[in-house]
């Protein structure tokens, strides 16, 4: 039994610095959970100086090449934090060959990388953990790959991204535009100045796929992801979702088991109030796990910040390090990956929904039977129509006509929406949002 | 390495023939993920005859007699299901001490013997999980035990029992009374004949006290859970909650680490209808867990039910599974247990609580001058008054005044209910209901 582990931090950034401080708070509780002493032997950043900074532990070591940390014989675990493509993978790659376990929190590379990942890792006998990829400070990775272990799974969805719930949240409790709850969100530190990987849904395709990589037990891989961000959200939909469809709308990525294949999308979608996501606000996370036996499990918590992404973090050197300690670590994968598993993925057009559609037209008779004479035509057919709210009107700058379809194909609709948007009555584009069953 | 791992069951009711379909039904996943053949090799029950009936798995050796399980050389798992105090505990031990790793769903038995059962594992170096116990097929064990494991936890909150849970959510949906609401429940499946042990909290109090000595790597005992169940629970108070106070009323069970020790109780508590506790309907449980890094994670699902128990129970013979077939299983405890950690209990008048207190008194001048007197005078403090809701009138059989207290001490309040409960105007006694921060 050793009586060290010895860990190479890379990436003295937010979550790095906070786990460090974990790792010294914690000490002596981290050690009796490991049953061996946890020392952070070398932090390297590229903003360091080579003597030891603020908030950096006593004893580590401060280098700025990730090569010393990376080809250090006398480390155990690697903890790649710098985020990014490169030379994130570069670090990782390299860790694993050279007999170091990996933890990461870099949902870019994994979700990009997932096989080529697994597939060295494995063949290295070696772990690589990354709990705080996906869902900050909530275990979710452990919860799917082993908790959840004894079920196929049915579905995965989740709020993954929380700078746009943020900014959703901003929206339908302010009455704010886009516009002005993105800034917000800069403001209280929940958005880059350059917000395009969280609006667009980038972040959450990502997340999405390593959820629906571990579930498959193959590689779902991110660009195969449908995807669509949550700019094109007006108030008048919020208000419409709270006052008449008690709902709310929240960006979700979505991985469906289908007869046909793996659907995986991630776009904004209606909440009835009475889901637990609707409850789910600001900066925090929820997945949904449905399995066939356990059901719909349902983890929650903060998504982001530096102490709930370094606690995940901590969990998987904790983890890590007790296997080490016994000599037992990489005999058995963490996740196991078999690329014959990876899923066909069905086309977004062949998908099927209940949607919200909002016109807006010229004031003129006979406009609704025109659009729903369109609708029909398609295929798609009106479960309820809305027409009649001063707001709305006044907010949207015209006549708006809000209509909830019954279950349609996705390929419809599109036809649908294509042709109502060349109608002559039609003012402005119409605005569709998926719903959530 | 193993080629195969054998499993002993005894108990075949609900859940075990529920863990049974599970490993039938996903036999090829299963070996997969354990790297070897799981065998379910005995199945013993008292109501079992000699041969194989429907529903028990080819191969397998029936039994009624547990000790031809827990002797068995062959076996490498035995999985207790029986439920109750004894003979489970009896058999528990005597498989450990037989070299036996056990799976247990049993919350009766780890929450009074917690201390004796981890000694005798950690001592014979074998593995006792127990994911089942708490939550159905929600994995929070492992997750407070490993993926919350960087965390000092604060604070460990939940809907633990989908009994109490199915009543009060039947109670506010369609306004019955705790009787009518019980028998409804009893009819679904949800409720014994006996309903004692799920309505009065006796269940809830088992699983908060292992939720608490997992957090603390201690002890902490059954007997020092505060309780109270919600037969006094009435719809007046469910509708009050709903139309003036903006919540919902919901058994809690409920561990508060602070500077004087461990608080930890189970009792009703009005809950706002935008904590996520709120949307927890009928049968589902949620664990909110607080920790000093992570924040708060909640995980909700199915507490209830055959194959959520089955599912947790399998996943725990997966971990197992693992570690048996690489050789490693029982080298690291599963849950580290230190009697010196078990935490001083704060006792219950300690505690500070917002409060609901209702009052059924008659309809004279003065009265409501008389019951803030003696509430003043006991240092409660007022921090709204209810007087004028027609149908809390009439539900009532009195005048109905509904207190909503500032945060004060339970010994003031407790103090103050007893002379209100005695003053001449009160026509029933006060009604108490502690409020969820």
């Amino acid at each position: 039994m050793k009586s060290h582990v010895r860990l190479g931090l890379i990436g003295f950034g937010t979550v790095g610095s906070g786990v460090a401080k974990i790792l010294q708070r914690h000490a002596d509780e981290m050690n009796r959970r490991c049953g061996a002493r946890l020392q952070l032997a070398v932090v390297c950043d590229r903003s360091l100086g080579s003597r030891s900074g603020a908030g950096l532990p006593a004893g580590a070591r401060v280098t700025r090449d990730w090569k010393e940390v990376v080809n250090d014989p006398t480390l155990d675990i690697v903890i790649e934090l710098i985020g990014g493509y490169e030379p994130a993978r570069t670090i990782v790659e390299a860790a694993l060959s050279a007999g170091k376990h990996v933890v990461t929190a870099n949902k870019a590379i994994l979700s990009k990388h997932w096989g080529e990942l697994f597939t060295l890792a494995n063949r290295h006998r070696h772990l690589l953990y990354f709990e705080a990829s996906v869902g900050g400070g909530i275990p979710v990775i452990q919860a799917l790959n082993e908790g959840l272990a004894a079920n196929r799974i049915e579905r995965v969805s989740g709020i993954l991204n929380g700078t746009t719930n943020y900014i959703l949240t901003r929206m339908e409790e302010q009455g704010e535009d886009f516009a002005g709850a993105l800034k917000d969100a800069q403001k209280a530190g929940f958005a880059e100045a350059d917000p395009t990987f969280d609006v667009e849904g980038i972040d959450a395709a990502h997340k999405i796929a390593i959820l629906a990589s571990i579930a498959t037990g193959g590689w779902v891989h991110v660009q195969d992801v449908y995807r669509e961000g949550i700019s094109h959200i007006e108030p008048v939909d919020l208000l419409m979702g709270r006052e008449r469809l008690d709902s709310t709308i929240k960006l979700l990525g979505i991985a469906s088991w289908i007869k046909s294949g793996l659907e995986i999308r991630v776009h904004p979608a209606l909440v009835s109030r009475h889901h637990p996501f609707a409850t789910v606000r600001n900066e925090y996370n929820a997945v949904c796990v449905e399995g066939d036996s356990a059901g719909d499990v349902i983890l929650y918590g903060k998504g982001a910040g530096q102490l709930p992404a370094a606690s995940a973090v901590v969990s998987d050197i904790i983890f890590l390090a007790r296997q080490v300690v016994i000599g037992t670590a990489g005999e058995i994968p963490y996740v196991t990956y078999d690329h014959s598993r990876s899923p066909r993925i069905v086309p977004m057009e062949e998908s099927w929904y209940r949607y919200y559609l909002r016109l807006t037209t010229t004031d003129r008779p006979g406009v609704l039977a025109r659009i729903t004479g369109v609708l029909a035509r398609c295929g798609v057919s009106i479960a309820s129509v809305y027409q009649d709210v001063k707001e709305q009107h006044r907010m949207s700058g015209g006549v708006s006509i809000v209509l909830i379809t019954h279950r349609a194909r996705e390929e419809s609709v599109q036809k649908a929406r294509h042709l109502i948007d060349g109608l002559t009555v039609s003012r402005k584009k119409m605005a569709l949002i998926r719903i959530l069953d």
